[in-house]
């Protein structure tokens, strides 16, 4: 029998999806699954295609061509190493696995060297754009040996999104670097959402536009700076009303924000690594105080707000105020979420390019934007760019919207409308704008109560001052 | 030779003030330093005490009575793992070993079951105070076995900080809790740290005042609601001069903030617990942001910040109102912390003590403050209370409170200051008394692009809509 020129072990939606995509591109695939169940309803949903099933995982192995590129599409986690423990006995050296699921990247870092050790080859790679991407065209993230890569690098550009002719996929770095940088899309993915929930709940509560309104507004912003697949599929929600109440959507929703986890390993990596990443923090602190809903309901009976003060201004001019400050507030969270990248290509040499991780989020993933083009040409001008605030366009944009931003922030502190994310955006840009903040302070306390020693401003050194002797 | 009644590991500073400090309270010690200088140092600085110097582990634990009692004060992580391999073959069953310096929470459960099923008892032990605390009485707060705290609380209790007469030392539960109450702490004293520091930099900046008017300003808040320690040093700090150049000392001190990584801790710990700890979190933010000093001298030249507006009201009522403003974040910082003790409580099966946590913090550690009785008190009230917020002393002054910290966070906002911890502060309490928050459209997004369900407000289940397919 001939071999098949890859394998894609485990065939939940997105495992089915990756092989019916890769077949698309005239390869030959093999398929496995734990349960022969699924691998038989594939067989049968997609008769006449070049997918050889199998049942055990030595006949899965034996039917593919060497040197083998196995794709692993497992839960993240235990079923992943049980998977690879599963397959090492039957592969040869130098054949290549391929983990596209969602691992943490420590996981990944720690695989990489632990087959790399035993001969063979490891790509961890991100995979995004959910079921449908998986089967149209995702973004793809893979990390792992460079030589490895160049060996899959046809099917994986194939099968990816594409933005005119350039692929939705890119060598990202060594072992971790692809999931870490899946990882860090999938924190500006909660950034994202979380802003777009901010800017929502204001207009509702300060000016009171219903759903229609909501609708055009968010169609009109589409079609600007904020183009991207979140504004677009934001303006199409307010479009939906339920089938049994005929209720808009939005309004038979609970208001209890689910999450897997991701958003939460951005921001403990950012406190690992010592990054300022703020505002995306807020947004997964946003989802577990959303999911606190029955505390919250409680506490609405008894915590008063401000006092109700009805909106007099121009309702369009605050409309767009809110577009700028929710603008303003993505472009810190890009910066911040690229800060981390750098911070995390230096603790872990993975000589990571800025530019080419904006240009494969492109297409795919839930973070396709325009945008993502000016973040290009922002890295093409300067690869060494610090932060992305200071390129030329971002630095002129939350400049000129910096007083709406301010503005809108300040009308929902005084209607009582929480927007913790526009606010930590903002406070992250008066503090990184700024020369001199009160950390002197807080230096001088450690050092009163606990002998920290200080820095000082005008020379070299390590100081500490006898508070308690000194007059 | 008569033996000991305790031995103490670790002769730096911390563990040198605690074995005086229990020799001072009638205890005769004994004492082991890995090199035999700081053993020998300690003996010349301190003659005619009932301490007894040992040169080797075995020696070491010889000299003491049965069952042992041991405290290491190495440090945290490697050095406390190989000081209590160390030990464990010169040790009887049921000796004790008490790990008194700054471990992670999840290396003493570790340690508390490695070391319980050989037949040792363990007790992990938060130990807060600094030097001096450590040398005339610290806030303790031990974890384990209580049988084993049992054993050792004469010890304890008698070398803790007072107030009046109630001890600042309280069994917290088993294994890891009484490092996790302790981290909660340090988290805590990060926040209060910061609030001080973003209250410094507001009167400064909008008002002006100089660090002659900035004494005076804490020297008065330290009378009222606000009396704690970090206050009046903050007080005592500004009345404090360079020798060299003349200048006040918080002056001439950089800001960049040091730290040791416990403030982290506290967040991650939160972000894997599902609690939104907003405000101790950004002012773990702070110091990072504090410590990218070249970076924000370099943006300080580039980004502009709002027009100038000269401040036109009253200068005392605006230090009232930032005094308004900074307890009221205090108390949202510690409603956030006790929150997370809950949830960890809970999690970990610790079945702490709130109430009692209050208590012990009164004394001995940074934290300490008038501020604790009333979180006593409104444990003592209801046991069971889930939020600070909901008792009345608090609810009360929030609410009262709530126009100047609205005030004063929107003046900051106009004139470019950031207040980080004071914006997070106030969209919790926002976001914990608001009914209705917009995660109903963050669910209906997470539905329309992967297909991840929501519930509805109307009843139970979970529920998927065709956003594609449906008008």
């Amino acid at each position: 029998m001939a071999k098949t020129q890859i394998g894609v072990i485990g065939l939940a939606v997105m495992g089915k999806n990756l092989a019916l995509n890769i077949e698309s591109r005239g390869y030959s695939v093999s398929v496995f699954n734990r349960s022969s169940e699924k691998t038989d309803a594939l067989m049968s949903e997609a008769p006449g295609k070049q997918l050889t099933p199998t049942y055990t995982i030595e006949e899965f192995v034996q039917s593919l061509e060497t040197p083998r590129k196995i794709l692993i599409m497992v839960q993240a986690g235990k079923a992943t190493d049980a998977t690879i423990e599963s397959l090492l006995p039957h592969l040869d050296q130098g054949d290549i696995i391929i983990d596209g699921g969602n691992a943490y990247f420590p996981d990944t870092v720690r695989r990489s060297t632990y087959l790399e050790e035993k001969g063979f080859r490891f790509i961890g790679s991100g995979v995004s754009g959910g079921e449908e991407g998986a089967l149209i065209g995702p973004a793809i993230m893979p990390g792992g040996q460079e030589s490895a890569y160049k060996l899959v690098e046809p099917i994986l550009t194939a099968i990816s999104a594409k933005v005119g002719d350039e692929p939705c996929c890119t060598y990202i770095g060594p072992d971790g670097a692809g999931h870490y940088v899946k990882m860090v899309h999938n924190g500006i993915e909660y950034g994202d959402m979380q802003l777009i929930c901010e800017a929502y709940h204001l207009l509702k509560t300060v000016v009171g536009v219903d759903e229609k309104e909501l609708h055009s507004i968010f169609t009109e912003w589409n079609k600007g700076e904020l183009d991207s697949y979140l504004i677009e599929i934001t303006a199409d929600i307010f479009s939906k009303y339920d089938d049994e109440t005929g209720k808009p959507m939005v309004d038979v929703i609970l208001d209890e924000a689910g999450q897997k986890g991701t958003g939460k390993w951005t921001s403990q990596s950012a406190l690992d690594l010592g990054v300022p990443l703020t505002m995306i923090t807020e947004s997964v602190f946003a989802r577990f105080l959303s999911a606190m809903k029955a505390e919250r309901v409680a506490a609405s009976q008894v915590l008063s707000g401000p006092a109700h003060k009805p909106f007099t201004g121009d309702k369009a001019e605050f409309v767009e105020k809110v577009r700028k400050a929710l603008f303003a507030s993505k472009i810190i969270s890009y910066a911040q979420g690229w800060a981390q990248m750098r911070a995390a290509s230096e603790e872990y040499n993975w000589n990571l390019n800025y530019g080419n991780i904006a240009k494969i989020f492109r297409g795919g993933c839930i973070i396709r934007s325009q945008f993502l083009n000016n973040i290009k040409e922002a890295y093409d001008t300067n690869p060494e760019l610090k932060n992305l605030l200071l390129d030329e366009y971002f630095k002129d944009i939350v400049e000129k919207y910096q007083d709406a931003w301010r503005e809108v922030i300040g009308t929902a502190i005084t209607y009582g409308v929480p927007v913790p994310s526009f606010s930590a955006a903002l406070a992250y840009y008066d503090s990184y704008r700024t020369e001199r903040l009160p950390a002197n302070l807080l230096q001088a306390q450690r050092d009163y109560f606990g002998a920290h020693t200080f820095k000082r401003v005008d020379r070299e050194g390590s100081f500490h001052y006898n508070w308690l002797t000194n007059e």
